[in-house]
């Protein structure tokens, strides 16, 4: 069974609510995970604003089997479209300082809500950066090592850690990149689309394009149309478009990211998340001649219970 | 009237077929536009390659009215989607070396049909890049100045001309990302959309950004993300989130290509299209203290006989 450090010290459930998803996790006193349940009702697809109905639906087992557990939500629950919209702490912060931010309310059982809050970044350009979720995340993952992070998905950021806070952050579309072309566009018009999105040696290729091109050939905008290209070529397969987009994206990304002083060759960075993205991004750093830090599962948890121990 | 010089002194049949459109314009001895007729039956629309019907029906009235003129045909309809497929010519390459690469053919009434190729610049990496129909353009446009053009569209290129050949160009799927975003993305979806969309001064402090950034900020696949950010900063209003993604990718498309080595400030560029994004690419040009060559209009029919009269 798997375990999550909980300074709590007692039983609590932690809402991981989304655009698209709403994860809950039941959690011991001692950090073993009781149970999870995972479904698709992210906030995008909850009609008038029945949040507390949804969430009571989900939890009512566990609360009937073990009572009055207090919750704790993080996400996307926490924005302007969601149950309760929180203002974001800034950056430079610290788990106590999100853990100061969090709003608390009680549910129809008698249970404590507590919502945790998102991370503005207010030094980048041309607007203040933004995340909500993540920043539990990084927090799970942890703040004692001075590191950067990546946490790949539709809107991948990129963190630094430093003395116990996070310090700034930067969102990369890259995922939604992926999505719209493999969907919406001219690749999207292969017939063969999805059948080999996981032949690694083609992302590879792509991602080689992308760390290797020549300045004028790094144009990203240009870098695109080589999908195109290299299926008119005949060098790439149609079977093989979405894996080579997939390699030109996330290479792109950590081309960029470099560029923008996130890492250079030979460092150590983390790499967080729990899906297969993860997989991916640690082959594409690789390439970037990167060293991962391991690291444990199940972030979002474990930051959630860190966070919400730093209050009062 | 509108009038181009027209080198074959007959009277001839230009057809611009794309992936969304067929552009048919009759065209006198002397240069004069006699007729032009534009519908949706791109190439995309045409089932079971009925290309012949399609392009009878639409120029019955003048093959009746004007007997058999010879028709010349450009763009996609010469792909492998389309009527007859034509290989690439190699850059660099002049009129005449597209001339020679001419398919002809005779249609049922007795007219000739001359097919244009496109152009390949097989320099690009990771792979050779392609265009159909923009080549013919750019010969309608001149070749007799050394000089930058850029084509704005769904896959805008860059090209370059000297010594009368066009001698290698790049395309940036601008236009695309632009119409992905702006109609599938919550990041500039928005119920407010196309109300202020020439709302310029938003486009430009879009541009401007991209333009501006410095190398932290400059990471494209970041830069998307502020369409959002100024949304939730308040800095910009849901009705100008499309001006301002247009000002983003387009200033981005100008910022990538002069890294890219297409222009320096100062320069003097060319801008061949037809409709209103050749005004918009010219005001970010000066943005980008960039001076604009005047040109015509017509570039595709100008050039498709200026090619056709260098056959034999």
């Amino acid at each position: 069974m798997d375990i999550v450090p909980n300074p709590l010290g007692k039983k609590t459930i932690v809402v991981d609510w989304g655009t698209t998803s709403l994860r809950c996790t039941l959690v011991d006193s001692d950090g073993c995970l009781l149970g999870n349940l995972e479904t698709q009702a992210g906030i995008q697809f909850i009609k008038d604003k029945r949040f507390q109905a949804t969430l009571m639906g989900v939890i009512a087992p566990w609360l009937e089997k073990h009572g009055n557990v207090p919750v704790v939500a993080l996400g996307m629950i926490t924005s302007k479209d969601g149950w309760v919209e929180l203002p974001y702490v800034p950056c430079p912060a610290t788990p106590a300082d999100l853990a100061k931010a969090i709003h608390s309310t009680t549910l129809p059982n008698g249970s404590e809500l507590h919502f945790l809050p998102g991370l503005t970044d207010t030094l980048r350009a041309p607007f203040p950066d933004v995340m909500r979720g993540e920043e539990t995340q990084i927090v799970g993952f942890g703040l004692n090592d001075p590191i950067t992070l990546v946490l790949p998905g539709t809107h991948s950021k990129w963190a630094r850690i430093a003395e116990e806070q996070v310090t700034g952050f930067q969102t990369f579309v890259t995922g939604e990149i992926f999505a719209l072309f493999s969907q919406h566009s001219f690749i999207a018009k292969t017939e063969a689309k999805d059948t080999d999105s996981e032949d690694w040696e083609v992302v590879a290729s792509g991602a080689r394009a992308a760390r290797d091109s020549d300045a004028a050939d790094a144009a990203f905008l240009s870098q695109l149309f080589s999908v195109r290209t290299g299926m008119l070529a005949g060098q790439l397969e149609p079977a093989q478009m979405q894996s080579y987009l997939s390699g030109i994206v996330i290479g792109n990304e950590f081309r960029q990211a470099m560029a923008a002083g996130w890492f250079t060759k030979g460092d150590r960075i983390g790499i967080v998340g729990n899906d297969k993205l993860k997989d991916r991004y640690g082959q594409v750093a690789e390439l970037f001649d990167l060293k991962i830090k391991a690291d444990g599962e199940h972030e979002a948890v474990a930051g959630a219970l860190k966070i919400l121990a730093q209050k009062n």
